[in-house]
C-alpha cells in the first residue's frame, strides 16, 4: 500500500542532486567570476571566525535586516531575508497559491523556475509571451493579470535569460492598471547591472514586493541570501511561511558585512557591466551572431547552429547556459561575463565558429 | 481590496524576529555550551576560507551526503539534507498534509514546533497525551495512528521537552502495528546522548524515516544542518518539495568537516551526558523539586512554584524554557546542561531557593 502523499507532490518535478560538471571557463549561471574584494573578504573571514557555532542565529537577522532597511529607508518590518531570492520567490508563489483557481502571470521567457514554482504551489501558471524582440509588450500583460484576476503577476526586471529590461515607469504603468487585489513582484536579481530599482514605488503601492539577491553583483552565491521588500501587511501575512531559524548564521554574517561594505563592490559591478558592453559590440558583429540588448551580467546570444556552437564551446571548456528544444530559446544561449580574460577566450572560440575555422 | 492569499495562510501564527535576550547562563535552547573542539573549529576555519562565495554550492551537498550514507551503510539517495532537523520535519509535514483529512500523530508534549507544522501544513493534528510520568503508551500510540488512518506518525525520540524514551524494540512494535500506508517519523535530535537508534530498522520497514540533526551532539545550532534517512521511494518523493540550491555552501562544508571529525565529539557528548547525571541526582534531593528521567542534554525539572523558581533564575542572569500557562508542562522548565560551571551556579539557585534562602 503506498503512503498518503499531499495531493499534487507528484507532479512536482524532481532535482538531480548530483554535482554538475565544472567547467574550465563556467559562465552559465550568471554568477561572478571575481573573487570577493579582498578587503571584504578578510573581514567576513574574521567574522565567520567569531561565530558562536553551537548557538541558534539570533541577532545575526535583525543585523542584517536594520541595515537593508536603512539603506532603502524602510522600516525593519517591510523586510523578509530568504535563503537566495530563490526562496522569496518559492514562498511569494506558495502564499498566493494552494489551488488552481489562484493565477500567477509572468513573461516566458523569463526566471524557468517560475514555472516550477507555480507547480509546486499548485497554483495556475498564465505566461505572456515576449515579443520577437524579446521585450514585453505591458499593455498585454496588464490584460493577462486583469483577465485572470492574478493573485500574483511577476516581472523578472531586468529579465534573465533575455537581459532586456522595463523602465520604472513601465513598472508603475503595470501597478497602476492591475487590480489591487493582485500582488506584484518585481524580481530584481539583476538590478544592480541596470542601475534603474522599482523601490521608489513601494510607498505608493502597497500590493508592491521587490525581490533582491546578494548572488549576482555581490558574488555570493554560495551563501543563498536574498531579501523582499513590501508594505508590512504583505511581509506580516508571507512571513508566516518561513519557519523560526530559517536562515543561518554563518550566510547572515557574511552578507552583512558584504553589505556594509557595498562600495567595495562597486568597482566589480562596473567591470561586468563594461565587459558585458564589450562583448555585445564584438558578438554581434560574428557573422551568424545576434545578441539581445542586455542591462545584466550575461548575453544571450542566437545562432542558427546553436548546437555546432555548443559544442565548439564545450570542447573547449566552455559551460554556458543551454534552452530545450522545445524552447523559444532553443536557437539560445546566455552566457554569463566572466573576467576579461574568460571573455576574450570564450570570444575567440566564437570568432573561430563564425568563421568557419576549427 | 485585500490580496488573494493561500488558503489558512492567516491561520498560521507569525513569529517575532525581533532578537531573544541573551541570558548571562543560556540554558533554554539545548545548545551544546561548549564551544567547536579546537582541532576541528581550525579545521572548519581553513576550509571556510577556500569556499568560492561567487559559487552557488554543487559537490558540498553531495560530499555530506556521501559521508553520511557510508557511516549508515545506507545509498546516497535515502538521505536529504535540509536547514536543520526543522526544515526536515517541516516538509515531511507538509508532503504529508495538504488538508484536514491528512492525520498527523504524535505525543503530547513533545516538539512544540509539530502542532504548528501540522497547521502550516493544513493537515490535522491528532495528539496522543503521554501517561502522568511522561511516559508513551505504546499501545495508546498504535490506536490513535490505526483510528485515524494517519499519514504520518511522529515520535520524537529520545523526547524533546520531557528528555523520556522509548526503545528500539517500542519504536519496532508501532512500525509492526501501524498501517503501511502511515509514514512513521522517529525524530531523533537528542539520540547521541541516548545511544539507541532506530536506523538499524530502516532496511525492514519502508514507511520509516529517520531525522537527525547537527545541531545539538555536533553543536552547530548556527550552521541550520539537519538530514533525514529514509527508503529511496521516501526520499525520492519528499526531495520534490526541496528546491535546488536549499543549503548553503558554508553550513554544508561545516558540516562535513565536523561529520569527518565526529570522534572529536565524543568527549563533549561524554559531559553533557555525564552532567545531566549529576545534575539530575542533585536535582532530586532538593526539597520541592522532581526531576524527569532524561536520556538527553536537558532536564525537565517540576517545582509547584514555578514563578517563583524562574523569577528567580532570571534574576540571576539564568535563562531557562519555560512553558505556556495552559500547557501540560506549566509547573515545569526546562534546563539544558550548560558547562560544569554553569550546572553548579543554576543549582545553587535552586538549593538557595528550595531552602526559602534569597
Amino acid at each position: 500500500m503506498s503512503l498518503q502523499y499531499r495531493t499534487g507532490l507528484q507532479d512536482i518535478p524532481s532535482y538531480d542532486a548530483a554535482p554538475e560538471r565544472i567547467w574550465g571557463i563556467q559562465i552559465n549561471a550568471n554568477e561572478c567570476n571575481m573573487p570577493m574584494p579582498p578587503l571584504v573578504e578578510e573581514r567576513v573571514l574574521t567574522r565567520l571566525s567569531r561565530v558562536a557555532f553551537n548557538r541558534y542565529p539570533n541577532e545575526q537577522y535583525a543585523d542584517l535586516v536594520e541595515q537593508i532597511a536603512k539603506n532603502f529607508r524602510l522600516q525593519s518590518d517591510q523586510i523578509l531575508i530568504g535563503s537566495g531570492s530563490s526562496e522569496i520567490i518559492e514562498k511569494l508563489f506558495y502564499c498566493f497559491g494552494g489551488s488552481p483557481e489562484k493565477k500567477i502571470v509572468y513573461p516566458d521567457p523569463s526566471f524557468s523556475m517560475y514555472h516550477i514554482y507555480a507547480k509546486a504551489a499548485q497554483a495556475t501558471a498564465v505566461e505572456v509571451p515576449l515579443e520577437a524582440d524579446m521585450t514585453l509588450d505591458i499593455d498585454k500583460f496588464v490584460s493577462a493579470v486583469v483577465d485572470n484576476q492574478a493573485s500574483l503577476a511577476v516581472i523578472c526586471n531586468p529579465n534573465n535569460p533575455t537581459g532586456t529590461v522595463l523602465s520604472v515607469s513601465d513598472i508603475q504603468y503595470i501597478a497602476d492598471n492591475i487590480p489591487e487585489s493582485t500582488a506584484f513582484l518585481v524580481d530584481e536579481a539583476y538590478v544592480e547591472f541596470y542601475g534603474k530599482s522599482a523601490t521608489g514605488l513601494l510607498k505608493d503601492y502597497p500590493n508592491l514586493i521587490i525581490a533582491r539577491t546578494f548572488s549576482k553583483a555581490y558574488g555570493l552565491a554560495a551563501t543563498r541570501v536574498g531579501y523582499m521588500l513590501a508594505s508590512r501587511a504583505i511581509t506580516d501575512m508571507i512571513g508566516k511561511a518561513y519557519m523560526p531559524y530559517h536562515m543561518n548564521t554563518l550566510s547572515l554574517v557574511t552578507a552583512d558585512i558584504c553589505y556594509q561594505m557595498r562600495q567595495e563592490f562597486v568597482p566589480h559591478i562596473q567591470i561586468m557591466i563594461s565587459e558585458r558592453k564589450r562583448m555585445a559590440e564584438q558578438v554581434k558583429q560574428l557573422k551568424g551572431f545576434a545578441v539581445y540588448p542586455s542591462e545584466t551580467n550575461f548575453l544571450l546570444v542566437h545562432n542558427n547552429d546553436i548546437d555546432g556552437l555548443i559544442e565548439r564551446l564545450e570542447a573547449n571548456d566552455i559551460g554556458v547556459r543551454k534552452f530545450g528544444k522545445d524552447s523559444r530559446l532553443a536557437d539560445c544561449v546566455r552566457i554569463s561575463m566572466g573576467t576579461r580574460e574568460e571573455n576574450d577566450t570564450w570570444y575567440a572560440v566564437c570568432k573561430a565558429f563564425s568563421e568557419g575555422r576549427a
